[in-house]
C-alpha cells in the first residue's frame, strides 16, 4: 500500500503569490481584491452542492469561484483561484445529520488534483492550518486522509480536526464508494478549469473580435518566444 | 466474472434529504419546488435523444433537468439533482421498434457513475422501485443489469420489469457494442455537472461581478475553514 | 494483433429511424428537417477544421453540426446527429496537398466512439457506401482503415474508394502520431455531446424557468418510471 | 526509460499552410489576419494563468487564443490555431522569483497532445527555433525536455535557452508532481478544443437555426460522400 503524503500549506502559496520581484502579466499577484460590499450588476448566485449520505456521517461537496481583479486597462486579472469546500457532517440518528456540528475543509486546485490522480489502491494525507503564518498558528489542525477501502470498493474520506482554542479533537469518516469517487471526479474535472479562471479566457475567444492582442505577439514572427 | 451489487433506493435518498436537523446552505431540501404550471420566462424546449437500434430492441438515453428552488435572497439553489432516463423498446419486427411497449429506467448521478465506472469486465445491477416508501412499495421491482458480453466486444444492458399491478413480467435485452458504450460515457461525462447544478454555479462565476460573496470568506483569512 | 470489423451501415441507421411504429418524444424521426432556404436569424458560421500534414498527404478534420426540427409546441428535437468530416488529400510534392484530388468520409457518432475507445494496439475498420439503399447501391465503396504503426508510436489512417461510376479507385495513407491522435480524440470529445445535441438541452437547464415539465413528472412521485 | 523525441519546426507548420494548391473550405490559409487595431466591438479582456512555484523557479502556464478571418460571405473561419505560452522563472532568492529573467515557450496544438498523451514514465523533447525560416535561423535555439522524477512522482521540466545574439546559454528546471501535472492536464484538455476553435462552431449549433447549410447536403443524400 502506497501513501502519499502531500502536505500543502496554504500560508506558504499565498506567500508566493505576493513575493515576486516581477509579476507577469497574468499573476494577479499586486492589487487588491474588490470588496464584496462594491456596487455593480451582480450574477444571479447559484448554491449547488453534492451530497454522499452514509450511516454514520454525510459528504458535501461545493466549488468556490475563483476572483479577479480589474486593470486600468479595463482587463480583469485572476487574483485567487477558487476551490472546492468539503463540508462533513456527524450522524444524528438513523438518517439525520447534525450540521451544526459540521467540520468544513477546503481543497485548492493542487488538491484536486491529487484526488483526481488518485488511483483505487492510492491514499492521500492534507494537511491545513487556517492559521499558519498568523499568530495563532498551529492552535488549529486539520488532516484529510483518502484511503482505499480494505475490500478494493471505493475510499475512506476522514477529516480530523485538533481545535486547541476550544478544546476539540474530532474525526468524521465516510466511506466513498467507486462510483461516488467517479462522480465526484466527475465534478472535479468539470470544474476546474472554471477555478482557474481559464472559463472566462476561453469564452472571451469570438471569431469576430477584432482587438485581440494576440496579433501582434504572432508567434510565427519569430519575436514572441524572442523574450530577451 | 466479479459482480458489483449496487442496490440504490431512491427513496432512501429521498428521505436523507428531508432528515437533516440543520441543512448546509447548498443542500436544498427544506424548500418546496416550484409549481410547473408557474409563469414566467421559459427557455425553449428541446428534446434529444441517443438512440441504439438492435435486432430486438432498441434503447434510447436522454438527459432529465436537474430542479431548482428560489431563495427569498433572490439566490437559487439546486433542490433536486437530475437524471437519464434510459427507454427500452422491443423489435416489432424487422427494424420497427414497439415504443408503446418500452420500459423506462432513470439512472441517478450514483448510478451514472457505476456506468461511467464499469470496466470491460465489470457487471453491475441496479434495483428500483417506484412506490418504494408509498402504500404500492413493492407492487412494481425494475433491475437493470449491465453485464460483459461473452466475447468482451461490449455489455449487455437488461432491463426486467415485474409489475403485479397489471401482473407484467417483461424483459428487453439490448447489447451495446464498446464504441456505443464509449458514445454513452462521453454523453454522460458530459451531461453530469448539469444534472449536479455546478454548470449554473460555473456559469456565473464573471470576472467583472463586484457581488460574489466569496470575498467576505477569504479563505486565505483563516476563518473560513474555522467552522466553530 | 486484433483487429475489430466495424462494419456499419448508414442505410440500416438511416432506415430504423422511420420505422419506429410508436417514436418516443426524444427520437425526432417523424417530421421533415426544415430547408435550409428558411428564413429566420441565423447564427454566424464558422468553418474550422483540424489539419495534419505529411510527406503524403493530408488530412483535415471537420465537425458537422446535428440538425433540430420544431415541434407545433414551439419546442425542438433532434432530428439527426451530428458528425465529423474526414478530408484526405494527397501530396502534390513538397508540402503541396491537391485539395482538388480529396477524398471525404464521414464519420457517425458510433464511429467516433469506435476511435475513442481505439487502444495503441487496436485497429479499425469502416465502410461506407454512399448510395446504400439507391439505385446506384454498390457503384462506390469506401473503406476506412486505422491501424497501430509497426514501431506503436501512432496509427495509419487509410481511406480507400473505389468508384465504379467514373471508373476510379485510390487509396490515400496518412500516419498519425500518439500525440496528434491525442488531440483528436480531445476534439471527438468534445465536439460528441454536440453532435448528440445534447448540449442545447443542457443550456437550456436554468435556475430561473419556471417551465420545466420535469416537475410534474417527479421522479419521486412514482408514476415517472411507471409507464404502463 | 523511453524517450519519444519529438522535433517540431514550426517553420514546417507554417509553410504548410500556405503550400496547398488548394486549400479546403475549413483550411485558412490563403486570406491575411485582421490588424489588431481594426476597430469594432471587443470583449473584455481577462488574463489568467496557473503557477507552480517551487524552491529553483516559478512555472506559469497561459492560454493563447487561436485567430480567425472574415470571410467576404460573413462567415469566419480560423486562420491560426492557439498555443499554451510556458513562462519559466528562476528564484531569485526564498520565494521570490525574477520576471525579468524569465524564458518562455510556446506549445502548439500537437505538443500539448505530448503531454498530455504522456505517460508517468516517459519523456519527451522539443526544439523550437524562433527565428526559423528567417535570417537569424539558428541564432535561438530553446528545448524543452519532460522527463520523468526518478522516483516516479512526477516530471521535470526543463528548458534550455540558447541565444546567440546576446550570448544567453541558460537553463531553467523545475520539479513537477503527478497532481500538479493533472491539474495541467485538465487544464489543457479543457483549453484544447478553444485552442482549436472548435468551440466557436459548437456554439454556433443552435436548434433554432434556419440557416445551416448542413442539410444542402445531407449525408444521407449519397452525395455528401461523393466528392467527385
Amino acid at each position: 500500500l502506497r501513501s502519499l503524503k502531500c502536505r500543502q500549506s496554504e500560508y506558504f502559496d499565498q506567500q508566493q503569490r505576493f513575493a515576486s520581484s516581477t509579476a507577469p502579466a497574468a499573476d494577479g499577484s499586486s492589487s487588491p481584491s474588490f470588496s464584496p460590499s462594491g456596487g455593480g450588476t451582480a450574477s444571479p448566485k447559484v448554491f449547488v452542492g453534492h451530497s454522499i449520505y452514509k450511516g454514520k456521517a454525510a459528504l458535501t461537496v461545493e466549488p468556490r469561484a475563483p476572483e479577479f481583479t480589474s486593470l486600468d486597462s479595463g482587463a480583469y486579472k485572476l487574483s485567487r483561484e477558487g476551490f472546492v469546500l468539503l463540508q462533513f457532517a456527524p450522524a444524528a440518528g438513523t438518517r439525520v445529520y447534525d450540521w451544526s456540528r459540521k467540520q468544513v475543509f477546503s481543497l485548492s486546485v493542487t488538491e484536486i488534483g491529487n484526488l483526481i490522480a488518485l488511483g483505487p489502491r492510492d491514499s492521500c494525507e492534507f494537511f491545513h492550518d487556517p492559521f499558519k503564518g498568523k499568530s495563532d498558528e498551529g492552535k488549529i489542525r486539520k488532516v484529510l486522509k483518502v484511503e482505499p477501502l480494505p475490500d478494493g470498493s471505493g475510499h475512506f474520506f476522514n477529516l480530523s480536526v485538533q481545535n486547541k482554542l476550544v478544546n476539540l479533537d474530532e474525526s468524521i469518516y465516510i466511506p466513498v464508494t467507486k462510483a461516488e469517487y467517479t462522480v465526484l471526479n466527475s465534478a472535479f474535472n468539470f470544474i476546474l478549469p472554471y477555478l482557474l479562471g481559464w472559463h472566462a479566457y476561453a469564452n472571451s475567444i469570438k471569431p469576430n473580435d477584432r482587438n485581440r492582442g494576440n496579433n501582434a505577439n504572432s508567434r510565427y514572427g519569430g519575436d514572441f518566444e524572442w523574450s530577451r
